[in-house]
């Protein structure tokens, strides 16, 4: 099993950026645990970070042919991008959406998301472990 | 560590209600094979199940005196129940939203969930795996 | 043939409530001429009130098993419970709404119905008749 | 006792248009059925249909002096047809608002209708037996 | 100078239709008046009424060849076709609008005028006097 | 008979005021010509303008003792003013709005109109004629 | 003189309940204070709390008979409830709504009360203080 | 092959109406191109016009039994008409809508098409050109 | 203690200004009548009125300096003065919202209040009573 | 003459995805057959895909100097980007927007178009034959 | 050159009002600054500060014969006065809007202002540093 | 002191572009003229322009570790860019907002910026010199 992590914009910067709201884990640093978590759960994981929306959408177009699904965090792009929720209609592999915050407690221009009607589901709110919780469904509906 | 599963209007027809929907396993085939793997993880889950908007409201109460934390699928009041966001933001224990399908996919009074708002964060689109994962969140950050 | 006939929140004060509105016989006036026209066309009723939303839907449950059908005024939940709503998609009996009023000739609070979307159909505007035609069809329909 | 019913746009194309909406009877056929239960109840039934909005407003009119009631299904021009519900608030006579399929469970644009709110009451949802239940309500009020 | 006068659907029923609302004179006194006055100012009037839009914006596009303005009670049109407004816009002839009752303090559904937007400019709630102010500004107008 | 004529904010810039909007006639010049047809019209006429919403309110307030009816241009306050509606809902005389231009064929927010409901009609797009109409009016109504 | 206090959904928790808000009462507390108020004012009162709506409505159906009037803080339902505010206005007595906190001041979700619009009258925004100006018009108002 | 080429409200005033919008073609000229077009295509057309929103319901209607498919540029009636639209989604034939000019580059209210998701497809913005675009269009279709 | 009693807008009419809907008391009495009850509970009162916002907010500004608290009736600017708000917002002191009438039972344009938000509390419904119950709030508040 | 055809975001997927909404044809395919017909009609054609915002803008920039016209399928950015719009409201070439399928027969976030206001005309629901509609336009406008 | 700075209501409360948003400064230090500044860029300045929609209205009408152009910061009436708007719009001279905070960081309806679209531009969120940029481009604009 | 100035897309064509909105300097003009007065100002600035968001949100990330502030004009995509905004918030230097021309008395859909408030403050409407207003505060704050 081959899995896609995709991470959106901004979340280069994780670790910096607000880190009253996204916390002090880096990219890598959270990148690595869940890597190791993967080889756990013999899973092989690849990680993808853009602030394209252009490169999400390829990098979800990838699914196709390399990767058995995916874990995406779209950042600000989940409200915004048509083309996102597009690329993920397209594809026939199972995406997860996921948040580091809980959006529906946050700004209202960030409770609508174009990703979350296109994804078969999204896991918000838990920090890192909103990735954990994806890649352990990923895993475990792969094993049934 | 001692859990609250609380499920909302309509959960108690599970397996016969829009099977296409929400599956073929009963509210109590869920709940069992949930225990499980509670045991297995060392945690104590007790479960509730109500249509009553009131009846889970006094549930969230409970959270205070006898629980480490809740998942709740609110079903149906999850989009018109204040009351109940109310009561999870008057008691200080994590709270995990949890839904079969995903409100996103669905009609569009189904987009705007007043509880998700008020819960540490929100499990989506995994059928009977949402719960999972929402323990899963749960017995892992006890453990920390 | 066996149907139910389920009255919402305030309908126990028929009579008494509004009566410019709502008519001066009260519910048990209406609900024995109902019986009445059902003994006259061979159907056996059952009548069921309550003020709380989960007895609503939990009477709207108890079609599954031992109804053919149901008319229901759900009053002022007909507008604000999704719950009712799920309820009777969740049965496959058919189920009529009716109203004494007409709410489209009402405060515009009342006319979006959470309730009509998901039954057969709807009469409404024609006072204790609103019920008598609703039972006129159930039973035609029957004998079909 | 005499009646009158209208019925508006499309309504003449029925049993050939969308046939899995509207059925498969043809205007002709309903209005054949409707006239024997009239004269089975004592009441003598006028037919008239119009795809044009200004015949239906004129054939309202005609209820002053010519009939002691209405049974109108607008089609389209209930949601759209303000001259409509002027012409019903019009005249003194009452008149039921019918459609064959259930529309608050279509199309948004649907939802919302002018007509309904001033008329009588309404009976939606019940293909050609909305129009029976119209008639059966006109004649037994014509009893009192 | 010759004027058409305009009147649209439910106008035919004046002196019965509301008369609490709309004045007991029918529409011929009304016009009956009108032509006097129009006589003393040496205007020539001709009148027209329908209940049928299209037959309106006909009754528009004569401007053109035939008169030197119109005075137009659209009647519920004015807030639903916008057919008749694009008429107006077409037609290089001054058209004043004219409402025997105040829309604006009528249902919200009658604050908006489509045909509002194209007239020169309107009179509105003065009954009768409507008419005859909108004559009295086209007569001033052609005498300047 | 005597009656006011109330001119709101920016009015007193007419002449040099958008002039392809609102004409080059001045303030002065309007009421000249207006105050000689009152002459004519046996109608005493006094004239107030204001940039002040609260000055506005109170030459309303004073048609109780001093005036019978009123013309009156609220300028922007038409759009935005609650306490004016307020003000002439609380005198029990006929007041009517007018305006120079056609609110209708302007900008979206000048759309609604506060003051509209409150009067007992309006007049507007004639320019200067649209005070003469409104005066026509009020001294034609005082000789019924 | 007899009077009903009804408290809403999760006004048990009062006391605890998010304490910069409510305040560090319990409810008994505030019940207690304001008994001792009322029998200093010759006024009896009952005390009712309940988070189930369907017991709120019953309980103001109980003042047709048993008071001569009402206290309600009905938190979250104020927003939500048409059934309570059907079930006001099917009562012939008055009701005060209260809150301990000023819901203008809050979420968007809390400006619009189903509510407000059936009582006599509100006081928000006073804490337990809210109740007792509630109780004091009550009173005053008995002794008129 | 048989084609209807249906035009709606105010086209029939074309090369007069606002020419620097519509250009100053007349229908006339327009059909006559259109039809020498279709002869060279060996396309038969026929060509309607009306004013009247139910003339071109029934011009719709009568695709079922004469036409292999219509070409419609519904005017003002796009905008406003469901019956229309209704009507089209009736008939199996295809319909191709068509304007003049671009409504998405012209008023608000001109954005929302009821027909346009009743059609099979749409052509606006060419001037005469956009009935040659669907005019190829049915026949390349029906050469296929 | 010293607290200032404001009026807004068309308060200075009350007695005359529909007392239907306002009352026969005038604004002296009222205010004669508090100035009593103040006296009895040792408060200060002094009382301004005007009908211009800017005043009012002139007058809000005077509590910095000169008193403890004020209770404000806003009227009409209760809903459209933004100013208003903000002026309160700018003091320290305690200021109590009044209104005769309970605006949540009138016009939806009297549901919003600017003011309300930015007040301690606001007490509606009660007619001259509402200024006697936010008196007894200032005074029990600064006798604690 | 020499055009560009641009095409936006996952129309690289053409072929693989949602075929039941856009055909089986790859992209590739599509340009081939449009080349052939440019050849056929004396129009150069160049080819440009990218689901990139940025690289549509600069293609649309490129007409300034290296083409006549182009046909545009921005896909998804069709509805979102404002910064498409403003590039071709930039370049003073012929600008077609196309679409394989209808959108105004999708879901409602297709039906706001930024783009088709910007654009010449639109060609919308015809699948790959939107395409060859588009070039017929521009070289038979090419050939005027 | 000879410039007017406006500062609308509650600014004169600068320095006390909410002084954690507006900063420490009181009005007459940030004029006696602007006032040296200009002295330096040979630019004579007045002040004028009101809490009345109408002085502020009269304010900009002075612009016409004795000022180049003016500053104004219009606090509260940004949002509400049209009039305002409406009077910036009359006058032919440059006038800059200015705020001390950032509107767009701060309530939703400080978004909408009706004085920026009729100000030639606006400077806002860098304190009193906003009047002197404002300053700046009107004096480096005089000087071109 | 070093400074980032940002251009968002179509900027590039500045000069060119609808020159009677946006002017006829381009706009290595415009950076030309801004260097130099940085120069003078002892400041040093950078210059990026892209049509790419996430180009320009890569931009705003240099900020932390290479500049004191920047100045971004990012067209379009002040509209559309939840993701510039989030960039903008990540960051904690000084930005500034400018635009060419001002937004507010444009199209509807440039009203509302998701940048404007992320940014410290903004300088909309005075063409190249927003650019040199801003970077006047950047300086003369540096200099504090």
């Amino acid at each position: 099993m081959k899995f896609l992590v995709i991470n959106g914009p901004n979340l280069n910067l994780l670790g910096q950026r607000e880190p009253e709201l996204y916390g002090s884990q880096t990219l890598d640093d959270l990148n690595r645990d869940l890597a190791a978590l993967g080889a756990k759960w013999s899973a092989e994981l690849d990680f993808f970070q853009s602030n394209h929306e252009g490169q999400l959408v390829e990098a979800v177009h990838r699914l196709v042919k390399e990767y058995d699904g995916a874990v995406i965090n779209a950042g600000a792009y989940s409200h915004t991008s048509l083309a996102l929720r597009d690329a993920v209609l397209s594809v026939k592999k199972p995406v997860v959406e996921v948040h580091l915050t809980n959006p529906a407690a946050r700004e209202h221009y960030r409770h609508r998301s174009f990703l979350a009607g296109a994804a078969v589901g999204s896991v918000c709110g838990f920090g890192a472990k909103s990735y954990e919780l994806a890649l352990y469904w990923l895993v475990s509906r792969g094993q049934l």
